[in-house]
Parts: structure tokens; sequence; C-alpha cells
């Protein structure tokens, strides 16, 4: 049972937790599940209620109906992406790129993400997934970073993230050429870890979610998580022996060590006792990020 | 037509630019278009024309005859990397590498930068490729990264470069072993995108420079390419989040976003006004770089 | 010969040297080679010896009778990780995690390293082959970073070095499940260099062991190792062209290079004169790192 006394409730969004794994599915299916403010809003707290309910063990995030996400609601038009018009920002005073507080949010999740690709994937469709640690698609899926056949540039941090999945080189020739492109190039490139039927998807999603949520200690996977992503940018290996010494020996003296290495040796399944709510370690602010200006 | 009133005219290189795309090729094919000072500078100088060309929408780089280059001219012999001998250059000053000049001009480049390799391409031939987007190859290719074999070390940058293409263990074992290997293992191991037989390797490279300059806006590539090379190195996706929040602010404004936009919705190609040479945006310093010291 | 008067010894590893290629070999068979705080100081040691010694051109590093490494000795229990209670560290004051301390002398190692992986490698059996620069498997070989299963996380810098091997995702989804995964999976993921049958896996290592130590200049080796994996973490290529420049300065100048390039000329093998133990340029001090705190 969720620790959560209600689960949130959304426009833009389906949110559902079961056996422990929550799924966010993209909500908007006669718009193709384009992004809007809203939906900005509604991921960046849906993200906050997977982190705080110690019953999430790994999130989904697929889309409604026939496409996964379409892009930015274009409807309206050119000025789309004139947020000075739009949201009074002036020229000198940066606006915050909604793609990006999306994309950040994530990036600083406790909780892992599989993105179950259903469908078309287009400019933030896809971009957002970048943050996301594992990508499975459908064999009907399509993906686009087609900023520059719009006028615009790539977004959400997708110019740190994208080359870091697939190469610089694959990330430029998407980016240059804005094409449109089959999940079976997606696979070829790597930026999808496995493609399944339609109908197989979710199943595997859920199959690889189960994985986790059987066998790992909460707490253990939430550190993995923040040490893998931080230390993708870290100079030099020192920051992740700093780091790792310490959560080693935070660790080394948890229930959850005890049960861990009581159960492998008795050859049984662990119950970790710990819950990434209370107990993770202090000697880092796992929440951090540098700041925007 | 070109906004240059008359082409660049080199000693080592051919240039021409025919329908938005230039092509720079090495050309002593006498000398397999060896490597020397004076290619070094047209090379920075070819560069800065593509630059400085609104007319030139993709820049393709390959080598006359049957080699792309067999690395440095090696016609004075043991003395031909005693740049203290050579130019001068005192023990304590540092003398910058001249393949590591050219790298760093490609790296700013706001045009996109397509590598047909063509035949042989050794030590500096193939170091000059890394910060290039996109390799495509002959059959008849051959690389190698041969400097530990000549007692030297791997220049231009390409410690830098190397892993970010094909990972760290394959560039330790092919500048370790310093064998030349075939077009085959540069695809197997990232290297190249895509072999080609001899006759269809330009056709290859100006098919995919045309698919950039018939469908996306120059100054969203010139952007894209800036933010992914840059975004390479950064500690943290925040870096990215600030810089495109800006561009996507300023994009977003433009008459190229309208265009783009208005051209989607219309189901018909976008034909973008905006030019490198005047529009890009001015909250980042495009072609700044660290300082050599 | 070796330039040490006596080989080290060691008691949880082997140690030789023959024809310019040294093997360690992980030797505590009974109990499938778990590492303990003694094999710890003896890997570190054991680095120490082979940069040292000039006769030692590449490193083998593989495990005694079935298994690589079956990960950390667990014969303390549920304490086995309790470093405050088993090495009095207080809480405040940070214990170096001991996979890390060899993790990161393998880091600083001036010698090619070569993982030759027999079979189990599993917690720190399979981490601190990461540092090392190639890694050929026997198809017996088995992986997994249990960590998450136990109660623990990932250590020995594990989180910087394993992503930049095979990518953030693959990092992620191995270190979420903590499952055991076949030497097949290590091979289609890029762990793993190339499979072996059991019987062909050292002399593999030796054959590409060799490679290196007959046909390139140890200096011009040791550089290009240090050159690579620094500049993986660095954030702009400048920094690798302001070291190659150095480098290129330096070698330019060398014994090293007249004779790497006149043999290149003559078309005969090459006899580099100069040696690591003397001969390592000083406008870099090749063993540094940064501060642990």
């Amino acid at each position: 049972m969720s620790n959560s006394a209600t689960p949130p409730s959304f426009e833009t969004l389906q949110y559902a937790v079961e056996q422990g794994v929550a799924t966010i599915t993209l909500h908007r299916p006669d718009k193709l599940n384009a992004f809007n403010a809203q939906m900005m809003q509604e991921l960046v707290a849906a993200f906050d209620a997977t982190d705080a309910d110690d019953d999430v063990r790994a999130v989904i995030v697929t889309g409604s109906g026939r496409a996964f996400c379409a892009g930015a609601d274009l409807s309206s038009g050119g000025s789309t992406f004139d947020y000075e018009k739009r949201y009074g920002a002036s020229k000198e005073a940066a606006h915050r790129d909604g793609g990006g507080r999306v994309a950040l949010r994530i990036f600083r999740s406790l909780k892992p993400v599989i993105a179950a690709v259903n469908g078309a994937a287009v400019g933030i469709g896809v971009t957002m997934q970048l943050p996301m640690d594992i990508r499975l698609a459908s064999t009907d899926a399509r993906f686009g970073f087609v900023f520059a056949r719009r006028g615009i540039t790539p977004e959400a941090a997708s110019s740190w993230f994208l080359s870091r999945v697939v190469g610089i080189s694959t990330a430029l020739e998407w980016c240059y050429t804005g094409r449109v492109f089959t999940a079976q190039e997606a696979l070829e490139r790597g930026l999808v870890r496995s493609l399944h039927a339609p109908e197989d998807l979710l199943p595997a999603a859920q199959a690889l979610a189960r994985e986790i949520a059987d066998n790992a200690a909460p707490v253990s996977v939430a550190i993995s998580r923040q040490l893998i992503w931080r230390m993708a940018g870290a100079s030099h290996p020192m920051e992740a022996h700093r780091l790792d010494s310490r959560a080693i020996q935070s660790r080394g003296q948890s229930a959850d060590v005890k049960e861990g290495v009581s159960a492998f040796l008795e050859k049984r399944p662990a119950s970790f006792p710990e819950r990434v709510s209370h107990d993770m370690p202090d000697f880092f602010d796992w929440g951090s990020e540098p700041p925007f200006i």
C-alpha cells in the first residue's frame, strides 16, 4: 500500500501505482499527447510523487493512444516558442525552458525510470526520454529531433544527454537533418535498448521494473542512480571514489547490508528494511543541483 | 551565389562551393596528401571561409587521388617533429601542435562537417577527422593511429576526441598497437558511420549534406553544432539547460521559427530567412575557446 | 632481464614477467579469488612493480582456477562492509574504499593493462576491471554488478568508469537489477572486446600484449595511456591540446622519434632506446591525482 494517502491526480497525465511500479501515462490522446505548460508542471509533480512514495520501486513512462508524445503543442503557431510574448519573460532575463525543467527533475529522480515508447516521439517527446534510464520501444515507434526543421534548437538539456546516449556523431546527424526515423534505426544507434511488438511493450517494461523491485535494496538503487548520472560529467574518477567511499561506509553499517549478505549466504530472497524517504545517507545532498543562473 | 566575392585559393587544398555544399579536398596527391605547415594554415583558412560564407550549408572534406592523408610529411626525417629545431620554439615555451590548431578550428566550425575518407588516413590524417561530425569511408580506406610506432604520441587533441567517438578501450588499443586497420574495423568500432564502394563515397556524402542543406535552418544548425560539441565535456546538464533556454528564447522570437512552424502546419518546405553571418544570437560567444596557456 | 633485482612476492597474487609481459594472477583459488584487504594492498604493490620495471611492456590480469574474482570475501558476513567496526574509521572521517584504491592505482598505470577474464567476475571482481584498458573474456565468464542485491552500492569508482565503457543506460540497468549475466551479454553491451574458448583466452591476451611490446615505444605508450584516460573527463579539447603539444615537442626531440621515423623510412622494425623509468618528460606529473578529501 502506498505511504501517500491519496495518489496524485493530473489532467494531462494518468498516474497509477501497482505492485511497486508507478506508471505515468502522457494523456492528451486527441492531441497525440502534445506537450504544454500544464504537462510540464504535472510531470515535475509526478516525479515528486514517485520520489516521495516508498511503495514506488520503479517508474514507467508511456503514452496514451497511438503516440508517445508528438512534441510541443503548436496550437499557438509561430509564436509557440516566443516566451517573451507568451510569458512576459524579458529578453535580458533568461526564461527556463520547460522541457529542461522536466529533464532536470527526472535527472534528480531517486527511482529508476523506464520509457516505454509506444508511438511517435518527436521534439520534446524524445528529448524528455533522454534523462530516463532505459528506453524500450514498440516497433511502431518513430523518433525525430526535428528542431532545426522548425527554426529552433535542441532543448531540454538534450545537447548534454544525447551524445552520452548515442555518441556525438549520431547526435549531430539527427539534430542536423531533423529527420523522423524508425524504431529500428533507434535500436541500431543505441537510443533504445530493445524493440517489442506493440502488445508486448508494456509487459516487457513491467518485467524489467519487476526485476528491480523484486531484488534490489531501494536505498542502494537510489544512490546508484545518482552516482552514475552525476559521475557521467565528472572530470576524474577521484570524484566517484570520494562519494562511493562514503556510500559504502554508510551502507556497510545499514540494516540493508546485514539482510542482503545474510540472504545471499542463506540462498534466500532478501527483504530490505530501509526506505528512500527516511534512510538516504546525509553525506551528500541527493536532490541538489547547480543554480540556473 | 556566394556572398564572398571570390572563393579562397589554396596550394595544398582544392576548395569549391556548389549548391550550398563546400568541398575541401586535401590536394598533394603525389605526396599522398601528406600534412605540412602550409596545409595546416590553409585548412584553418578554409574553415574560416566556410564559416563566413552563408552559401555554405555543409562542408565535405576528402582527399585527392588514392589517399585521404598519409600523415605528417616526413621529408625532414627524424627531425620532422622537432619543433625547437625547425621553428625555434624554446623548450620552455610551448609550441602549439599544428594538428591541434586544425582540430580546434574545426571544433569551432558553424557548419556541419562530413569526412569522406577515400583512402589511407594515418596519423594526423585520421586525428584531423575526429572533430569532424560524421565520417563516411570507402571500402578502400585504411586507418592508423601510428604514433607510438614512430616514437611520438597522439596529437591534434585526439586524446580528448577519440574516446568520445569509439570509447576508451578501442582508443587505447589503436594507440598502443599503432596498427593500420581496415575500413571494416573502423565501421565495427564506430569510427565511421557507413562504408561505400569507392565510386559511391562522394555521392553518399553529398546526399547527406543535401539532406541538411535542404531542410534545416542554418542558424539552428550552427547553434546545435556548438551546443552538442561543447556539452560533450560539460559536468552537469544544467550547463546545457542554461544555454538552450537562451537559445530557445532567441530562436522562439526569430523569423526562422515563424517560417518553420508555418511551413510544418501548411505541409510545405520551409524557406528560412536568417543567416549565420548576421543572425547568431549574442547571448554566447560561439567562436570562443579557452586560452592555450 | 628485469631491472628489478628480484620480482615481488605476494600471497594473494602470482606475479611473473616473461618476454616483456607481466602476468598478475589473482590467487586465492579455494576462495574463488575473493578480494580482501591483503589482496587490495598487494594489487597496489603489483602495479607499483610493473610501473617500475622497464622490462614490463604490458600487463595481463587474470584469475587462478575457475573464477576471475567472486567479489569481496564475505567471511565476516553482514559486517563485511562495516569499516567503522572493522577498521575503526569514524563516521565523520571518510574511510577510503579498498576497491577504489586499486582502481585509482590502475588508472595511474604507465603500462597497458589487459584483463583476461577466465570465469566469474562479480562485485569488486568486475569493478576492478573497469580501469583496465581492454577486457578479453572466456566464454565461461560471468559478470555481475550485484551491489544493490547485497544492500550496498557500486564502489571502486565504478560510477565514473562504467558509463564510460558501456554507456549510462546499460550501467544503470546492470546496477539496478544486480543480475549475473553471460559473457555474451558482456560482449554485446561493450564490456568486453572479444570472447575466446577457455583454452584460447590467455594466448589471445598474450598476442595482444605482444603486438604492443613488439611495435610501440614504451614512453609513447605510457604518455598515450595517461592522455587518453585523463582526457576522458576533460571539459574541452583545449586541455588535450595543451598537453599533447608539450608531448609532441618532447617526443619530437627524443631518440625514440629518430629511431621510429628512420625505421619506418627504412622499412625495418624499430628498436626504441628510451625507458619509462628515466625518460618520461617532466612537463606533467604523470602519477598525480587529486586529493581524496
